[in-house]
């Protein structure tokens, strides 16, 4: 098994414990976790496989699934038989990172998955962005909240330019898996810088557009 | 015609009902109250099949959008020209019981229509759950509330039980009629006792987690 | 190229328009614009290629990305950068008219696209009407709003009926391009008739449905 492949069953997993601690702020039961934690999960692969019209990748490799319940559920049973800590842990800050890492991953295997679909750089780099946001985004949909990605720090701005560095050092000849980690690279440090500094794009400065 | 393909007309149709009900909360026009059940009815097979790569299967079985339609104008029309009640009517429970039966259904034809596609048992466990589940879902989303299925009594976990008892049952060599019966039946009861006893799982119980 | 591939570009333009308009409401950043604005544009044309198992347009035919970002950021540049006028200028008008030639081009595409893949003439009016309205609910949805198009005047039911006189012409025998003008003309009237006059269907008059 190949490293990409490690890390790719560590997003699906950083990912589907974001969807249980999403699912632990609603107070969900088992099941809300194992589905939003999948959700979670999947969610960008499956719409990519599905936009890209190929098999969807869990139906043969179940494992992802089982991977995304246990991940949900570690969070559910942590919450119910862990001692109380004396002061709130912040789990969020190990989290974001876990997330980034997911996220960085994630959007080098849509883009290799679009590549090696056919289709060109541009779209590449759209479904390396939309595989590593798009779980996110049901998840927060599914929660009733307005998409983190849509108003938080650099987030599909890092996918997006992880996503192009590889595209671009693939076309200027660069060799394969260094070229892989350079954008995953870039990816991860972008986000980190979100983290961290808190960087994040200007937002919308103009009038607010009223109905009649 | 089969027994199995009546008892799908009638789980579109309930479903359908049920959406048609949402959109009544929302006092929706026509279009709305049709969209919403169609969606409803129709949502968990459509997603079903595209997760399964088969062709969605009321592009050709079209008269299930018929029955969609004429399902959620039916509630339109009734609460538009039926006569007042002298006190409202608990419309919710007998909702509940068709709907549990829809659930039902679902969950078996879910579960068959992944074995039959070569899926593994695990996946047919999850494509019933989701086919019997996912139409609610989208009715949730597209009204704006928390899904149902994500905090309420027993429900996906009724279908993903009675999905499991169906591909148990198969691959201990039970004969498939009956084992059909004992899975929508099982299900069937699972949900009775989310209806009457108001059983449901536990919650999550922890501290909630918190942004720092 | 065609005066429809024209109007289709036109219309994708116009729907990412309006995402943008309700980033802009939201306060979002440009990844934030682009995704809604995209979602918008490309959102029914997506779902419907998906539900008749078509390639999806826009990953061969990746202009239409480049039209949604550019649309989109457009909305956000210009928020930043034009001169506030003197009174708050009325674009929602504007909008809601170029808005609703993307609503007629698209309905007819949806149709015409239905048909072409051998689908029935109903589920081309469905199609249709996908088609038009998929894009608007979606971003509707991302950005925790009350889909548009379940509470407001005149609008799926306007692409539907431009598609129905579509298909009902071309089934009585109608050449083929004055009877696409036709369908067009028809979804264009009718929501006009819904911007300028409010034309709207009635909503939901019986007592609300409550849960026990």
């Amino acid at each position: 098994m190949t490293l990409i492949q490690w890390l790719d069953y560590a997003g699906v997993a950083v990912f589907a414990l974001s969807g249980g601690i999403t699912a632990a702020r609603k107070r969900l039961d088992p099941v809300g976790f194992a589905l939003i934690g999948t959700v979670t999960g999947i969610g960008g692969g499956t719409l990519r496989d599905l936009l890209l019209d190929r098999p969807v990748y869990w139906i043969t490799q179940w494992e992802y699934l089982v991977i995304t319940v246990l991940a949900a559920w570690v969070v559910f049973f942590w919450g119910r038989f862990a001692p109380r800590p004396a002061r709130p842990v912040r789990w969020s800050r190990l989290l974001d990172w876990a997330d980034a890492v997911g996220l960085s991953v994630f959007a080098l295997i849509g883009a290799q998955a679009a590549l090696s679909a056919g289709a060109n750089g541009f779209i590449a780099v759209v479904m390396g962005m939309m595989t590593a946001s798009f779980g996110g985004l049901l998840r927060d949909i599914l929660c009733n909240e307005i998409p983190m990605i849509l108003h938080r720090e650099i987030y599909a701005s890092a996918a997006a330019a992880g996503a192009a560095v590889y595209v671009l050092g693939l076309r200027a000849g660069w060799p394969h898996d260094p070229t892989l980690a350079a954008g995953a690279g870039t990816a991860l440090a972008l986000r980190g810088l979100g983290i961290t500094r808190g960087w994040h794009l200007p937002a919308y400065q103009g009038e607010t557009p009223h109905n009649p």
